[in-house]
């Protein structure tokens, strides 16, 4: 009698950018313009995810206006008080969101994310930014963004102090005996005791650990310094990679760096970004797509792919191609890499500046699959048997229509082929994700 | 026709300290130990306190362990975590949360309790703490507790950013126009551009105004600078004093001052805090405290007493009375004034420590109410006719049980005598509390 191995499956989780990631989702028919401030439109969307099966629910975050408002939603709601709304609106989905190691102190960040822990009964994953943008410095006494070297430096003391944090009890510290009256078991709970060079940090936490442990460590940046923090601390990576090829290059080099801080290979999954846009027929995902990208105001088009570019917006021409002389953002960063790719294809083929944001779906900076859901999935299927991928960070262009068209179409296709579950069977975050409850050192 | 002016009603929180306020709550057969680290423990409070149509529910917290944890249960999930949760399983209930002003960045918390505001629809308050204890101190950065004048001056900058954050948007900036794609209008959005001794904040917030405006700002501290900070920014003030006459002296002295803020009186409520032990007689009453408080293991009581005289505690003995030649602690100054009366009484009455423990119902630094449900809502009715209150922060003894005496036995004479609603006429913890939806500026 043997015992089969469990065959490799995809992870899904589903980014919940408010009205989807195409800028101009709110202005649908379908769409609420007020889902961005509205706590049913985000439990409605992690439903129809845990509906289907999927990983986790994923929000982004930043702790300012960061974009042009005047012309779309953004992130507004603190993303963890979202997770605590979909906890109690599901019962097995993981629920990750992103928190700031520029503008957060540790306590309060290891306390916040394990509290949301607690309440989802072990579903919770940190998503660690260091926050790039000059609007959030200002928002915390700054007047300029910290540079880069300084930011990760900071946030990788701030990882160590806030796992330190989520294992300062030992499993067995709560004893809660009403006979003796001992109620925490008091040399089971550790103060860290840290003494850094960017906190001090007395500790414990006020808080056990959860049924998962403590939860998922999420990063995203691509830089150098973000690799190490990943290699060192992250559990899942959401990168951002354009080709199956770039992809499969840096999820190699980060395999590396893992087994380089002495982790196992499989303690990190890599969940590139993928925006979806599903058609019954690939020229009506095509038409969708357009119409979506079209029903952006071109002056935010302008704008944002100037920003990009680091030029003026008015040398910037729907009708023509992209300027000659002005060079493309650089690779090998994050979401960089998406826009000097899709901008050199645009480039070599020509392509107007019109065609080119329809290319960038609105310029979000992930790559977009358009297609019929057999054409979807196979891409997925074939990123996945690869290498390049884990699972996938799913940023659909419109919510809940967009997910609800990936769920009917996508995901029946993927369970066909084995590639994902049809029940959960785990209950936390790390048994979705097949990840190891943590030893607490 | 003469419009008839509503009748003065009282308002009503419960403060959910975990099991109950006595300290051996946990300890009780039909306990569950583990309920401070319960989601559904605090829903459920919630629930019975919304089914009686309290004003609202109050969750005091600390960002550290400070109390003996080896003998009793502590604040352990982050509390605006807890509101996101209660909103979820209530629909009218107020939902007030404790967060300090020396740890925390005010934009985050501008930002997270906007958040408990809008998943609420418009039930959150804030109540601004500046936080005294060394725990908490050293698990940020800190080796002594920052002095009262400097974490008061902190907090009053604190404040007046946080609100002018909540009102950094125009009520109709959100246009939404899906015909011409205008999402907000960027006018009505104002960068508050604070730069104060403490704070550097550019604004505006991520959030609109909620369907109350902004969370209802409470605070809680009795001292000269606490009062002056109620003065100017509090809507509810959260007191701790022990005599009818005081707590009248000092709401008093609060709408004085509230005032001479330019603020109108009715703009604060005074809710000092109570505890509640209800029983079918007084003996029973009295027979449930004793069996509580004699269930918190001695070694608990003598440790808090001697901490609150500041005395060794081998100098306390169950069965003897206090010392002679020790100073008891000065009143006016929040819980201080408590153990003041108390303690005063005490000496004068020749009480043993192991009696004063039990008139203390395990040192909590509030009053105690210890009776019939009678007895009790003629004790409230008496306070609130004379002004002393304009509702209570209810802490009953164990929960959710004394709770739900509470509400069987103490708010229906209440209602009978029209002190208390029998049904929520607004939606808002502004319009349960009887405070004008404030304007902009």
């Amino acid at each position: 009698m043997t015992t089969a191995t469990p065959p490799r499956q995809l992870h899904l989780n589903v980014n919940i950018l408010h009205s989807g990631f195409v800028p101009s989702a709110w202005r649908l028919p379908g769409s609420d313009p007020g889902a961005f401030i509205d706590v049913h439109h985000y439990t409605r969307v992690a439903q129809i995810a845990e509906a289907a099966k999927f990983d986790a629910v994923f929000l982004a975050d930043n702790a300012a206006i960061a974009d042009q408002i005047h012309l779309r939603p953004i992130t507004a709601i603190e993303p963890t008080i979202l997770l605590a709304s979909m906890a109690a609106a599901t019962s097995r989905i993981g629920l990750i969101a992103t928190a700031s190691t520029s503008y957060n102190e540790p306590y309060n960040i290891a306390r916040r994310f394990a509290s949301v822990d607690h309440v989802s009964a072990g579903r919770a994953g940190w998503n660690m930014v260091t926050t790039a943008d000059l609007a959030s410095a200002r928002n915390f006494g700054r007047q300029e963004v910290p540079d880069h070297q300084q930011r990760y430096a900071r946030a990788g003391e701030f990882a160590t102090v806030v796992k330190r944090l989520w294992n300062s009890w030992e499993d067995d510290a709560l004893v809660a005996d009403k006979a003796t009256g001992q109620f925490v078991d008091a040399a089971k709970v550790h103060p860290i005791l840290h003494q850094g060079s960017h906190f001090a940090v007395h500790g414990a936490l006020t808080l056990p650990r959860s049924a998962q442990g403590h939860p998922v460590l999420v990063q995203a940046g691509g830089s150098a310094d973000g690799l190490q923090l990943a290699a060192e601390h992250a559990e899942a990576v959401f990168t951002a990679s354009t080709t199956l090829e770039e992809s499969l290059a840096y999820a190699n080099k980060l395999r590396a760096a893992v087994r380089a801080a002495g982790r196992p290979a499989g303690s990190l999954k890599v969940l590139p970004g993928l925006t979806t846009i599903v058609g019954a027929t690939e020229a009506e995902a095509v038409r969708r797509r357009d119409e979506l990208v079209d029903l952006i105001p071109w002056e935010y088009n302008v704008t944002r792919l100037a920003g990009i570019l680091g030029i003026a917006p008015d040398r910037l021409h729907a009708d023509q191609p992209l300027p000659d002389h002005i060079e493309l953002p650089a690779g090998g960063n994050g979401n960089h890499t998406f826009f000097h790719a899709t901008l050199s294809a645009g480039r070599r083929d020509k392509l107007t500046v019109r065609e080119l944001v329809r290319r960038l779906a609105g310029g979000g900076g992930h790559r977009v699959v358009v297609g019929t859901p057999e054409q979807i999935a196979d891409d997925l299927a074939h990123w996945f048997a690869s290498g390049a991928a884990d699972g996938f960070n799913l940023m659909p262009d419109v919510l809940p229509d967009g997910l609800q068209d990936f769920v009917d179409g996508v995901v029946p296709l993927l369970q066909r082929r084995g590639l994902f579950r049809t029940e959960y069977t785990g209950s936390t975050l790390r048994e979705h994700l097949g990840l190891a409850r943590p030893p607490r050192h």
